[in-house]
């Protein structure tokens, strides 16, 4: 099989992690029998600034029609409001229908924090305040800005059955390889603001509910937290949390929060999946501080190919991936500075590729 | 002077902490020329259940007319949706215009982590998602429900207006005790997610920017931070923050999250702050799990019922009680179980008078 991706480095250090990526995915063991093929995309604020749109259509279009899968690096934001400029991964989230962003945390021996936390947030990619329908309105006190809250059953739903099937999977991971976990059963955690927003995060609420009483998901524990509490439980107790699903900003804000308990952002991968569709996407920014130094730390991009290959079916080759990142880590002699290492990009990079 | 307080203890253990705070008040030493009366109101889940309404109008009447200030416990929510229930603190929050909610996270002694943090959150608590304005309607593809958030120029300058005096004032108490603190410039972080609500969000931080350039604060460090970026950086670094200034739910969010940082929400105060009222509301919800067992930390309201003195202009009560109350968790001989000790309500709330 032949998989062909297209790689969209964005700005700042995305266009170090990016290539690193490509190298992996190149440097995959023959036996695993897949082959890539790659096509050089285009998006964010650069882009913008050139051709005065942050997502061409090309790039939209040769996802659509020639690509697998694709590689997102990272987007500057302008530091004040630019006219017409607006996040390319969001509006390429909602055009290719990229319903769901996964985004797992996992401790290894190189984290700081002394709990085993093994995680994944599963936050809905496609609607909430993301949607970014806004208006501003002059009155006699001054500028009045609203913005809409969207939640529908349909994505709800979705979100919902793709976290359930995620627990499923983890839980088969986890019993082939006992002695890594303490978790017996399998847990997704609803969150949301039901409290306050009762016909929105409500809607979320009981959509999930239902969804998860599925008799295929009749071994999950099902749970959930309001989001200002799961943020405090986050920080208090990791370990206890498996699969959370959230809304699209509360997942945003979670999946940053749940970074922070591993160390650092530099770890933590995404895949934004749709049916058929996956862009892997590290959690990190385009770190403007060290761009072009050639110290980014390119496992968060390493994890989130392996993550594009899961949802694309390939889970051997991710696995290969995975145990070769793990193994870099554990060994902790080729780190990156935000690792407390000295290791370049270059250097975490070759060190995992020879362990694959 | 005599100061007239509402007393709304709420739910669960809100009846336990809220005579607590009462009982501070009656022990304050006599030197301070301050008297108080009370006044018993209702208002929760139970209120609910019994009457009808979670906020009787004679609870907000008799505040408008009689008060001088408030402490409100704590809320039960429903576990399911109940036709017609909604928040009493909300709306209170709203009817009464305490468009401040100022959360101050510090840590002392007693807190677990080894960091020296003392941040306040200063959250808007008039608009955003909580003005609850929602709809839904259904579609061929099923319900689909909105929400509005709503923000304002004018919410937004009074907000970072009082961000910004109470930077100063911190300045001032620090400059006072220089031997507790490192900080040398006040500063305000303003929270934002302008990058992809560039009208709301946007317009918030753009006042916010606004309010901060003021002459008379010329000596405040302003920076800001997207609310991601935020939560990662409040578990990364949290020694780094002052005063963080936020749109409603952000503030929400991150004020859970801080506290997680000190250890307890049993720790964390809050006041609902207006021009010439505040209401003390300890940061903790109705805890039905402990509910009734006489165990519950009355700390956090302890330093609400300051928080509000403070905001009423009796900054020696205010700092009579803070003193009290730091002694008791650097002593930690009278700690309560969730600060790891075995002190029950009455013995913690003891040992915090006889140092008044
Ligand atoms: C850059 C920004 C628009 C984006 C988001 O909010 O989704 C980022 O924070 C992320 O999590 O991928
Ligand atoms: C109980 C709830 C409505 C409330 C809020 O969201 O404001 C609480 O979380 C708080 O922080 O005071």
């Amino acid at each position: 099989r032949t998989l062909r991706i297209g790689l969209i480095p964005g700005d700042g250090i995305g266009r170090e992690v990016i290539p690193a990526g490509r190298r992996v995915l190149e440097s995959l063991p023959s036996s695993l029998n897949l082959k890539f093929s790659f096509v050089d995309l285009e998006a964010g604020y650069d882009t913008f600034q050139r051709t005065g749109t942050a997502l061409p259509d090309k790039t939209v279009d040769t996802l659509k029609k020639e690509c697998d899968g694709a590689l997102f690096g990272a987007v500057s934001s302008p530091s004040t409001k630019v006219a017409g400029y607006s996040s390319p991964i969001v509006a390429l989230r909602k055009k290719l229908d990229l319903y769901a962003n996964v985004r797992p945390v996992k401790t290894t021996a190189g984290s700081s924090n002394g709990k085993p936390i093994d995680l994944v947030i599963v936050r809905e990619n496609t609607e909430d305040l993301y949607v970014k329908e806004e208006t501003t309105r002059e009155t006699p006190e001054g500028k009045v800005a609203e913005a809409i809250k969207r939640i529908s059953e349909r994505a709800s739903m979705r979100i919902s059955t793709i976290a359930g099937e995620i627990a499923l999977r983890r839980q088969k991971i986890r019993a082939a390889a006992p002695a890594t976990s303490t978790r017996t059963e399998p847990m997704v955690t609803i969150t949301h603001k039901s409290n306050v927003l009762s016909q929105t995060d409500g809607l979320f609420r009981e959509t999930a509910r239902r969804a998860l009483a599925a008799e295929k998901f009749s071994s999950v524990l099902v749970e959930e937290q309001i989001v200002d509490s799961m943020v405090y439980k986050l920080f208090r107790q990791p370990e206890y949390y498996d699969v959370i699903v959230a809304p699209n900003l509360y997942g945003d804000i979670l999946s940053d929060g749940a970074a922070a308990l591993v160390g650092s952002l530099g770890l933590v991968p995404s895949a934004n999946v749709g049916d058929g569709f996956a862009i892997g996407e590290p959690c990190h920014g385009s770190a403007p501080d060290i761009e072009g130094k050639g110290i980014a730390n390119p496992i968060a991009t390493l994890r989130s190919v392996a993550l594009m290959l899961e949802f694309l079916g390939e889970e051997n080759a991710a696995a290969k991936i995975y145990t070769a990142v793990d193994a870099n880590l554990d060994e902790a002699k080729f780190l990156s500075p935000d690792m407390g290492g000295k290791a370049t990009t270059q250097q975490v990079l070759d060190d995992v590729l020879k362990r694959l």
